[in-house]
């Protein structure tokens, strides 16, 4: 069921005369990742930098990558540039409204970078990017139904229904990292308590470790590193010890599992997908874990033994997926005849 | 911001040349309610019976609340019928695969029906046949993507985007009752425990004034009451009491109130509405008990002070809503050229 994951190599250009070229460029809280991507959805040259803190430097930084990505192209081969940014956007897609981890608020990126790029400029959410990625060139492609679910530090969603992204009355994109899940639980730096990405995360597992072996009498490595110096354990050494065989590990990933489960049956209940795409960070080691997916949710789906359920992938363009799906739908936008989907 | 509810009078049916009435029949565990229904969405000559145990006798009392409907109408007048069930249906709406409350297991009803009946025959999920008929003759009228919730014995839910219901990729309904939002907690009759539907429904006030009169020192005469009876106590009575402010019953309506904005949060999260209905048998109490419904939900919806928040509206079509949407889907297949949306 699940199909290998692979961030896409960095080809040559290919440089008949259909060549059509557009850019994608994905801001996160950290990096800023951005590449030249073909009409088949093939990367080339990549550039990352670390995300600024300021607007001024924000808006240099991504002027400095965009200026390196065209530079060696001929006039006109690049027809706009797309941009997957973490966090809230108007519905037309002109106004980054909040973005948690970015200095811009309330602010028209779209107009100002094209005015100053002398390209036509898009925004789409990171996690419709991405989905919308995975849609046109990736595991998600043919779902009448499909929901792209991200899991790394946080959980990001992306729904596509017949061929179209949805992005709900005011562009918000579905949003399943903060449903409530644990009445009074963890708290999180959304401002409320017991979010489900509090437990199902990569950020999440060392929450879990250390709760688990306060509860229990655990002897492996995992739980005497984190006696010893809690601050220093991510979720990446969680999930190496749980590979390892240490019990505490293995036990966290258990739960992990068995949130993640009761999320996807969520997703399951909520939009009644054909297919399910997991992508980010965790996504390898999440279906690793889920193991028979369908037999897990059939108990936790509503009238699970009286409807399908969905298959559910492992994403096929890893980290670039995001920077992928913006620069498509510029494209899709700005460069003419409308394109062809892979798939 | 709340409209009237008002179920819909039984009305003289118009005798011009271009009346075209269909049938909308409501099937309900408890009860059948079937009535003509006008292109306008009103209501004519109302039939109900209770819903009998065994497919012969559920299929004869249908035919015989078909027969008396059509039974004074001239010939070709009545279009076609249109079957709201309480059910999991197949995608293309011939079949019903499961009803908890209905003998119908995988059974092609449309066709038997038809062909029993001579009419064409279509299903629908109840709570989206409730969601259609608020849309085209009610409350959610005018919504770009609405959400109504119906809120009685259970929790219901219909998804409208752009005019259209969202049926996902194998025809099964939004489904909101079964999300787990307590890990362990109450036992659910679909066999999981901490269901939405178990903390937020008629059926839940009785388990939380019950628990709230074990946790403290309630005197007032509910808390007598379910000391001394438990098993005579329905939520009727609880919101009976609430409202002759008996402190248990404040208190556990105030719980009921806080559970209802935490699933209208979630609701908000994943589907962003510009509008949510509320339908059902707790819908009136519903919208009083949450008093400013935007200033609830903002703390509560993922970025709430960052986003538009949906106007939170009373259903206008009471409890013939789910009919009335039936009867207006199968005008809709039947009837020829498509009829025109009121509102």
């Amino acid at each position: 069921m699940a199909r290998p994951e692979s961030d896409r190599p960095t080809t040559d250009i290919p440089t008949d005369a259909t060549t059509r070229l557009s850019i994608g460029v994905d801001i996160g809280g950290s990096n800023i990742r951005g590449a030249l991507v073909d009409s088949v959805g093939a990367v080339h040259t990549v550039i990352a930098e670390a995300t600024p803190d300021t607007v001024k430097e924000l808006d240099d930084t991504l002027t400095v990558v965009i200026e390196r990505l065209v530079a060696d192209q001929p006039a006109g081969t690049v027809v706009g540039v797309g941009l997957a940014v973490a966090g809230f956007l108007d519905r037309d897609r002109r106004i980054v409204r909040f973005a948690p981890h970015l200095p811009w608020v309330d602010r028209p990126v779209g107009e100002i970078l094209a005015d100053r790029w002398g390209l036509p400029v898009l925004l789409e959410h990171d996690a419709n990017s991405a989905g919308w990625a995975e849609y046109r060139h990736g595991a998600a492609a043919g779902a009448r139904v499909g929901v792209v679910v991200t899991i790394g530090t946080g959980i990001g969603a992306a729904l596509l229904v017949d061929g179209e992204l949805f992005r709900g009355a005011h562009g918000v994109a579905p949003e399943l990292g903060h449903l409530q899940v644990v009445p009074g639980g963890r708290r999180c730096p959304c401002g409320k308590r017991g979010c489900l990405e509090r437990y199902c995360s990569g950020t999440a597992l060392v929450d879990t470790a250390t709760e688990l072996a306060l509860e229990g009498d655990y002897a492996g490595p995992l739980a005497q590193t984190l006696r010893a110096a809690r601050g220093g354990v991510v979720g990446r050494d969680v999930v190496s010890a749980a590979d390892a065989g240490d019990p505490l590990g293995v036990d966290t990933m258990h739960r992990f599992g068995d949130w993640l489960a009761v999320g996807l049956a969520s997703v399951v209940d909520v939009f009644d997908p054909d297919c399910i795409v997991l992508c980010g960070g965790m996504a390898r080691r999440s279906i690793r874990e889920l193991g028979d997916v369908q037999a897990r949710l059939r108990p936790l789906a509503t009238g699970g033994a009286h409807r399908p359920l969905p298959d559910v992938r492992l994403g096929m363009l890893g980290e670039t997926a995001g920077l992928i799906g913006a620069a498509d739908l510029a494209a899709a936008r700005f460069g003419g005849p409308s394109v062809t989907a892979a798939g």
